[in-house]
């Protein structure tokens, strides 16, 4: 108890539950670790993609496709905020606009997006971690893991007052970053080899036209977590839309910049990928050499990525919480733990992300073909919610309002389908299937929730049955006996009192004990009948089951029979040796016993509670 | 249970118990396997404790002293026989003559006597294997759990009908041991090396009488086994006692001339016993070369090894049924299985020689220190309670019969001292403590049932409070509600079967759904208060607890609180994801709750079925 107090801290009253809003500094570091951190690798997944000689003429014009796509999501979000003043995540947007069915897909992809993001910033942290630290290699699955249990509890522990301390590394990690890309102007350029060239040319257009499209999949990969804020609208100080938009527009500025500055060096300084070295950690080596910015560097990159990871545990919860609510996962996700966290979605995304690290062995690149794609689901569905909406309402200048969302949407649309086109064999059938398989779940579970409510619903008829205490359809209580002592005669007396149909039952399995039974048992005048039954083969738990099972058989009107039994409650463990536990077997054995394995029957344990002195 | 039925048989009826009578031959088979048996690894037992030096002169006088020893003891039991028709184990023997702490002394002394039986049986067998298969010395220890698995299996089918399959083996062993001497005296002897004549003169006389004293103790492993047939006197057939002697004097001879017969053919070959090769296998290669005797001496050395585990088997159970039956022990110990065998004592003694086996790595000569000691012990006891019994009843020529038993006992006594002091170092003080444990233990646990018989007996007063239903200290029941629905109403019900004083309880956890509990509570006119629990930290096990415990002592007359909530059978195992196991969660807080730790509140618990077709 202690240790989890230690670990978790104490319990926090319902009523302490922040109402802080963030200023819109504050703001950004907490929603924009997220999408920052993806500069991190997302060049790094162009390069690797398009291969050496491509990457000399495409990465630029890639990543600059990349930025326009950026400009096109943020102008249609930009509407979205206005519209969803009370935070406008992608699975409402969708649910209320296009209905059930695309709101539960955007919900699905939102879950596998989450569960990758934190999947892939922990396993790119980590990646920055080698880099800088290659004696560390072979431990990454287990770096991640730590990390990933660290985030986890901190997140169980709940993470209100933590805005002011992610401030630190964002902005550092910012500033670093602008630094680096500065000081990266002027260090002189390198020529590519000149096979280089060569290369490029014996390609088909065929080959090069997949690469290219592979290259564009990956570097959206840098897009994920533009949507944060949309859902977290309610955390701004007021106007909040208004410091959510400025924040949304500071935040692609940001973006758009380092993103577009780590992929020029990389091009200028011809940077080749590799599985030891993240290109950041190539990029800053050669811009500083291995001196104290470089580890600082590493450090923050590190750092922002644990905080993306960290991130992901803010949005899975609240997203299943959600769900929980609306019945479309077990209401155990809408409870919020001691400490104000929605514990259970939390360790549902930890347990979710250990399995993808540990299956993909904490590599960052072997990851994200299965990323994005989820993002693009939500993006498309959200943007084309937006168009619904906008077309509906009708409001001040609604046709250019829906012609944005309409292109952001068509935009996504089509990078959505170059995802599935170009990643389809490398993991995106996998999503695919997930996110299937999800939607069917949702379905499935609030299925199950309605018809257990209506069936339950007091409205649902029937009702007198459960109302009127039937004094004629009295319960036929059967009491198992194998000695008279002061236990049993409490669950005799207990019985009388349920119902006056009590039958007392002994096995006969030793007969002369059975015998004195039957004359004490005479010399009490008890008012019910004793059966005696016979066990041929000496089990207690068969003879009496097949009698319990004839007398329910005998009278199916009253419903089964009600088993009330006495059980010694020892004042030492040892203690438990000595009795023979009928209850617990009696117990058991109902449950294995076809007639009865639905279990429905009442059985009433008495407990007599020995006395504390005995030894 | 189809694989139980085919590993353990077809549960057999009482009154199938056997009431088969063993002919002499087949008693003789059934009861020597442990006595016999033992000649396989005596001789080797006293070789190596002597040395090589004083094997020559010593070996043959210690084996004399030793069957004259079996002697006294023979003629002790011939009077136990008459004496004890009804079967005279040493238990009985020494607690009705000699009281509660001797009887029980015995049978510790007996416990450990059958578990190393067993081990020293198993390994030897192991033994007699490896030396003629070299190839399998590597895997002694899981050959004796095999072949003790086996056993194990077995005994709990029941080894009723099996007398007869003994008796192959048996009377084989014996032919062939017999041949085995026979032939072996027209073998050429060996003279010894004269280097050992030098060593024994120059050997010290403490020295050597040392080893001399333990060389006999070793021996007397020789005499385990004889008082099997004490136990079993009614398995013989009419005149029971009279049946019962001549077979016990038949194996007396049999064990005799065996035993010393190997002993001097080991003198004979100067046999040097070492830990490949068991001695009885050095004489037989000696004699006959490897052939085909050779082997079927050590196949069937090994199967009378093996029956002699089985042996124990039968002892060890009934004993403790015995003490089961008498309180000693957990009344468990006194049920007969499905298979009329006492399965709980077959299945302590298997984990116990599993222990000793591994423990001691399957090796004869390690566990050989602990053996003797419980056996002795018992032979002291049961011939000193004979005594007693003889002065006490004093029939016809009772100085005589008492001056035998008494003999016995100081001869028996006197090796008991001996091995004591030779084997104190090498074991004997385990046993020493063990013996002690088992005595106190069997104490506690008769302490313990008497305590709980007096406090449950109808006659140990106040038995007013459990047989009159107190109608005006009626209990006072608490309903847990969450929401009201048709379970909750089932629950509802049948607390008010129990009590007018029902009390339904809603947490607070959601006050919106609280709210509209009240409103459907109003408008459904119980009699019962509905009371409304704050939880501050959305806990619904806490606050539910305190008012629990609020309630008990308000008014501690009445007693707990009795619980009674409604909880939900699913149709399918996945539907138990989507409720919350209230009642569980319930149950197991109360039990990790100070003022509740014992468990002695009545929680009943109204299942609810689900329609089955649901989906």
């Amino acid at each position: 108890m202690n240790i989890s107090r230690f670990i978790f801290g104490d319990p926090l009253k319902t009523e302490n539950m922040s109402a802080e809003h963030l200023s819109k500094t504050k703001a950004l570091a907490v929603f924009a670790s997220d999408v920052l951190s993806s500069v991190a690798y997302a060049t790094e997944a162009i390069l690797l993609s398009l291969g050496v000689a491509l990457s000399v003429s495409y990465s630029i014009p890639i990543s600059l496709t990349i930025i326009a796509l950026m400009s096109i999501i943020i102008c249609s979000y930009w509407q979205t905020l206005k519209a969803y003043p009370k935070g406008g995540g992608a699975f409402a947007v969708a649910k209320e606009n296009l209905g059930e069915f695309f709101g539960l897909i955007t919900a699905a992809a939102l879950f596998i997006d989450y569960s990758l993001t934190v999947a892939v910033s922990l396993s790119a942290g980590t990646f920055a971690i080698i880099s800088a630290l290659p004696i560390l290699a072979d431990h990454a699955v287990s770096i991640c893991l730590v990390v990933l249990c660290i985030v986890t509890i901190s997140n169980l522990r709940g993470t209100q007052d933590l805005a002011g301390v992610f401030a630190i590394p964002t902005y550092s990690f910012i500033s670093a970053l602008a630094l680096l890309l500065i000081c990266g102007l002027f260090v002189p350029a390198e020529t590519p080899d000149s096979s280089v060239q060569d290369l490029q040319q014996s390609m088909t257009q065929g080959v090069a036209t997949l690469a290219i499209l592979r290259a564009f999949s990956s570097g959206c990969s840098a897009l994920t977590g533009i949507e944060a804020i949309a859902g977290g609208v309610t955390a701004f100080k007021v106007p909040q839309y208004k410091n959510a938009r400025i924040t949304l527009l500071i935040m692609g500025l940001i973006l758009g910049s380092l993103f577009f500055g780590i992929t020029y060096l990389a091009h200028k300084f011809c940077i080749i990928p590799n599985f030891s070295e993240t290109v950041l950690s190539q990029i800053s080596k050669k811009t500083f050499g291995t001196g104290i910015f470089y580890y600082t560097l590493q450090t923050l990159t590190a750092c922002i990525l644990f905080m993306a990871a960290n991130t992901s545990f803010a949005g899975f919860p609240r997203l299943a919480g959600v769900l929980g609510k609306e019945k479309y996962l077990p209401g155990r996700f809408a409870n919020l733990g001691d400490r104000l966290a929605y514990s259970n979605g939390i360790i549902a995304l930890a347990v979710v992300a250990f399995f993808l690290i540990t299956c993909f062995k904490g590599q960052t690149q072997a990851l994200l073909p299965l990323y994005a794609l989820g993002v693009f689901i939500s993006f498309t569905l959200s943007q084309a919610g937006m168009v619904r909406l906008q077309i509906r309402e009708r409001q001040s200048n609604w046709q250019i309002k829906a012609l944005i969302s309409a292109i952001g949407a068509v935009a996504t649309f089509v990078t959505l389908l170059i995802i599935i086109e170009s990643k389809f064999i490398d993991g995106a059938w996998m999503v695919l299937i997930l996110i299937t398989s999800l939607f069917f779940m949702f379905k499935k579970v609030r299925k199950r929730y309605t018809e257990t409510d209506s069936e339950l619903d007091l409205k649902s008829g029937g009702l007198n049955k459960y109302l009127i205490h039937h004094q004629n359809l009295r319960p036929k209580v059967v009491v198992p006996v194998s000695k008279l002592h002061k236990g049993t005669l409490q669950a005799l007396n207990f019985a009388k009192s349920l119902s006056d149909d009590v039958t007392a039952v002994v096995v006969n399995v030793n007969s002369r004990e059975t015998e004195r039974l039957k004359l004490v048992w005479r010399s009490m005048n008890f008012s019910m009948p004793l059966v005696i039954l016979s066990s041929p083969y000496r089990s207690i738990v068969n003879p009496f089951l097949e009698f319990l099972f004839e007398q329910d058989d005998r009278d199916p009107d009253r419903g089964k029979s009600i088993v009330v039994m006495s059980s010694f409650v020892p004042t030492k463990l040892w203690h438990n040796l000595l009795h023979n536990q009928t209850a617990a077997v009696f117990k058991t054995a109902l449950l294995y016993k076809k007639h009865d394995s639905q279990n429905t029957r009442i059985i009433v344990e008495i407990p007599y509670q020995m006395k504390q002195n005995n030894s």
